[in-house]
């Protein structure tokens, strides 16, 4: 069992999901990391490790050729050249409520990117001041898929949602303090908007909320039966 | 001590906070509320009672004479001839999201008559249409201090507050269902809030609101040490 | 204020989301929807109460005619007249875990008919018996988003998701008892699943994850700009 | 997005709320706080920047010239000129129950100091003794407005309700440890309190207490309608 | 198992602990305390069955002669010919905070009574108003152990500990509402008091206070060793 | 206030409560400490602060005269010229269930040292095996109270309250992990006791149970009114 | 979807995992119950429907011949004829710590019975008298598994799994009050045991418990591979 | 007490249980761990200590001879020659659904040697591609007992017993973020599981796994009356 047995990844849910597999790095030791990802990068997909802090990428970017660290995002990344083309239906917009919520923003954006999608973001437009984010209202009505980041109240999901018929992915954040501290107030507040068109991942899943976007907002979909089963990026 | 020594209620309290004392009448027996009642009614101050049911109200009514039911509210009232006079500072605005949040909105409405306050009443403005609070910013702007009530993510205060400069009183309610039953969703949003100028009180608690206005509120305040001795209702 | 201003309703909401306005009916009064369904009912658009129970559904139903009452949903629905036609981009499929999670599916059926989508439902295909669900693998990925409702562990939706393309709304209900009673066990279940392109809505909430397959699922999205102000009702 | 665009803070606020906008510092990095009050230093009002740890102020302060470290705050302050002068209706108090709960008793202090408030402060007056803070009963009614402060079971901004006519905020502090750590303890003491003319903020949340203090303690309100949007310090 | 082995009763304990057995009546059927308590009346101790609702206590009554059931705190007592005489130190005192809190301070009085205590009650002395508990200070210094019942915020039991040498049994109620439903807020506060000589027993456990009480105040004690095994009521 | 008014500590509370004040040492910065300890160390009582870890003890030790640290009980002790004599009725005995527990029961023994009391103690006995304990039960009956910590599922208290006729003092120390992290489920486990005469103190709280510990314990109690006044210690 | 499709169930189910499928009858209709209960009687199996309350069970027995209601246990049963035989390797032992939990006690058992296992059981052996427990020292030895329930604090599997080499599957009830209502002490007491060869259900779920000691108390098993795949009762 | 009584150590145990005592390494000092392990050292058992971390490990294999530390598990272990032999009835098969699982999956595969039982593992198996466990469906449904550890939404034990006739014991593991963030979405979705046969152990409770797989794997069991006696190490 010393023997990371990384031939094991799951080579086929791309054709069933059309989503390339990720790695949660942050649970992994560095030698577990450097044998995934080197077993991965042999494959013709785009390589994403997800939630890895600065030592342990620093350690795995010398052992490894050819990965990257993104350091906002905390994403290590590899096989640029496999990134798919021309799948977008549209632009997948990302907006944050404060600058400290740009680190899960960022890693929206990024896997939304290596997935192949067209992105844009409007950062920093907090609720509080709402005549920030009504100043964006055509751009927010033009996304196809909006993801929205938000700490605290977590109450921006809700705003955008009320001006916007394109559907909200909302991402609590784990910042705030006291009772808002960890993101369940924003959770919470999230998953009791009284905005339509909307639904929740999980506190700081970037990630999760670029796949969903990403499902959202692939071009080809839902086409003829079994065309999922020719994946986009090979 | 079947005997309930209704005697014993806190006749200087009056004195030291300007506030009267009212009865939580939720957890108490028809026949501790009709004795507590009775000897509130000899005193020279209003006479309330909060959370009260139809069905003991009704019971109730019939047996003390001078008091009455209000129904949206739960309250029950009486000695409405000491109403004090000319106490306000200016208006107290009360604010809800929904329909639902009437009765807490209505508690805090007939307290603050009841202590001597001017109030008036904005209803169903919920946060999801923003433009509907947006088109009462005058008179937002213009109160002494506001109540706002709402359920689910609790969102409308943060809204107020970033329109007006006077101070508000977030009051959660317990509308909502899944993660949001019992109001602790509206609660985190609101203590949680981005905005400024902004206090929270318990669950459903009307009255707490309606207090704490009332503290805010008060005509001949901070005045001249001493004169809080000569309350107003006598 | 015991004059419900119905008028206040929000009219321009269609215009802006894409979606009519449904009645949170579960904290209504009688007499409270009686007002609201009436104003509605005068609006060229569906109308749509949500979470009803039978001995207020009949109250209102004998009072406003036009409005009938769909019993598992608990939805009171009308003007069945102005059901959107032609805006589906595909089909929306709804599967449930088990028998008692038809309340919450049927809700979610019943608004996206209402909304004007095609549905398609997979009811009692629980995960305790994987192959049941695999064996409607194809159906899976051919629809253009899925709604996944269960209880308990809530486990199903990763299931879904880790076979079809399409973007899962995962629904958690409140079916379960013990650590599972009120559904927050199938909430961090949904919440935390390892599955890809899957996003959550509250507890039971039928209604919020029809908005968001409806969001997803309409047909001239993402169009030019200001089209989203024709909206399609009318 | 790598460069952060400090000019879309929020200059209308102060117009709107009478209130500056402060800095949300703790999940801010060095860059972001440099950026951000270099930007606010321009602008003809105080600047704020709340929570920020002993080593990321020394690293600021090192590069930003004319800001200052408030050490038991947690402060970065600067722009003191204008600090506005002769807008407190009277003094607002600042009660603590211990030694330990300083540093968001100072927050408060600091915030309300730049805010252009009188502030007076009790400190370390614990509900243990209930005779050290009986022994200051005039100096409680006579405030204008008081915050005070406590960890554990919360229960000092009740006793201090029930001595004055004033309103009180009532912040709870993470002093505590077992049940109490974290101080949800304190925060539900509080929310629960049977005294009046009470509400409560955020735990730890002195700039919140401050906020609503000022608002409370502002002379030229409520006054005639727009005044507000010529704001007290420019 | 139809028929339920009474006999098995622990007809040990009362020499082990002092103290006789009661019966936890909330979660029985009418049958099984039938069954229970005609056995238990064979015995030469008193009998108490605690948490019993009216219904089921009215049709026991009926069926078991020599039981009577006390409404307010819900108990079912009998063989009073058995309670121990001359065994208290000292006297009980029952403090409570409101009126609503009497249940479970009467389920604490009677218990105490038939182990064979001194009581003393002191009811409605809420903190609110703290001069009314200052003005019983001597009689709650000259307590040999006091019992104080408190919901909400809870406070009381501090407010009392801190005034008298005596140790303190500090028992929450569920009185409250919102945040303090349940009582949860109450026991926290109770827990992390910073009054000393004070512990808590579970939510409404009126008959664990008056247990824990008894083995406080109990005389002969603590005495030669094996003494405990001639329990006093034989 | 960067002078800390030491002065103001409670000398009267001896007098009140029979028992020294102790100084929460976990959130005070290394000179509050020094100051408080200073001022304490001039009062003809002994000093206590409870709950310093070792890097701040050794620097206030270093300047404090007259102060040592006692390091697995994480106390600060002083003045034990001061601690009285010949005020037990009897032995306080303290049992842990696990080596784990030890820095919990050692703070009890040493404040209870400290107050004059005399103690045994039974560490190491944990419930798994019901033997150990048994093997013990003539001392566990013979003391004048017990003080029980146990961590995990909590489980000792009650099996040790289920033999003796003593007040057992139950401590939930936060000895656990997983769902048993932080002692909630041992503090759980102690409040839902089947076992009686047993009362709990919160998490960890070593301290607080010495407090109630002695107050049961101490010899001229229940005494003539007013002895009170004349404390043991001067 | 009206027409309920109760071919749909999972009669490959026996074949995998050696146990007949139960319908969880709480959160289903009459209409459901009958349609599924008709569908189950037709299969060579027994039927069983569990959490059945009196009202619904009544309509059920009325409407499907062949079924009976188990009152205590809350079970539906039928196809008694199909119960299989000669498959127990040894006894399971069902211990519960009061009368109050045979409900959940009897569950196991019957379900124990249908699926063909030899079961005893020891009912009322509460943990506050341990002597009862100790008493049946060699039958707890002796059996193949036991299942213990108990609510409250649930101590009593730890007793009992000190005691037996054999498993212990423990089930929290929710028997008890105040922060022992729901069950989530005993099972957080359960979870945390620092007894060994113990393992846990959900709260109340005795279903569940004896599916997992019928799958440890299974006769041929393991046997040689494919075996399970002639299930023992057809 | 400085001196540890490590003779105290309870050497019936493994004559009652079949299991050898393991020390709780977590909240131990060095100095604990090493007088305890001596201790042990000479007993005719294996030596366990469990989540030691790196640093005391080191400290204690200098002191200790015969020690050595799992680094992977967290153990410590000694007197490999006591490991039982030819006790498995069958192989215990572990099975987790991530890289991050395994030293949980380790503990539990540790202690099971050290118990003397059979074990083969599946590591990373997750859940999110089914196939890949269905694949190992034979060897699932040949094991005598299972142990599967999953993290965020814990939903691979439900899967696997699904699958398998043999008992699951389902451990959660602290893997995840967020909602997931310390293991108890993994905790409840395994309690609330679909699936039959399976119970839980607490979370990252490796070696509670590997006690109650030892005590179903145990061959001679249940055997004649009294052989339990004859411990099979001794």
């Amino acid at each position: 069992m010393e023997v990371l047995d990384a031939a094991r990844l799951d080579h086929h849910r791309i054709l069933r999901t059309g989503l390339p597999e990720a790695v949660f790095g942050e649970s992994k030791t560095v030698d577990q990391l450097v044998d995934i990802l080197q077993a991965m990068l042999k494959r013709p997909t785009v390589v994403l490790a997800t939630r890895v802090d600065q030592r342990k990428a620093d350690q795995v970017c010398e052992r490894v050729k050819g990965i990257r660290y993104q350091k906002t995002s905390g994403l290590l990344t590899g096989n640029e050249e496999y990134i798919p083309e021309n799948i977008s239906r549209g632009t997948v917009m990302i907006v944050t409520a404060g600058t400290s919520d740009m680190p899960v923003a960022e890693e929206a954006r990024l896997c939304l990117k290596y997935f192949g999608h067209s992105v844009e973001t409007l950062y920093d437009a907090g609720v509080a001041g709402i005549h920030r984010i009504l100043a964006h209202g055509e751009r927010l009505q033009q996304a196809s898929v909006l993801i929205v980041v938000a700490g605290m109240e977590g109450a921006l999901p809700s705003v955008v949602a009320g001006i916007t018929p394109a559907p909200v992915i909302a991402v609590p954040s784990s910042i705030g303090y006291g009772t808002g501290a960890g993101g369940f107030s924003a959770l919470l507040g999230m998953l009791n908007s009284c905005a339509s068109g909307m639904a929740v991942v999980n506190i700081d899943n970037g990630f999760g909320a670029a796949c969903m976007a990403a499902a959202i907002n692939r071009k080809r979909f839902p086409p003829e039966s079994g065309e999922h089963f020719s994946p986009p990026t090979e």
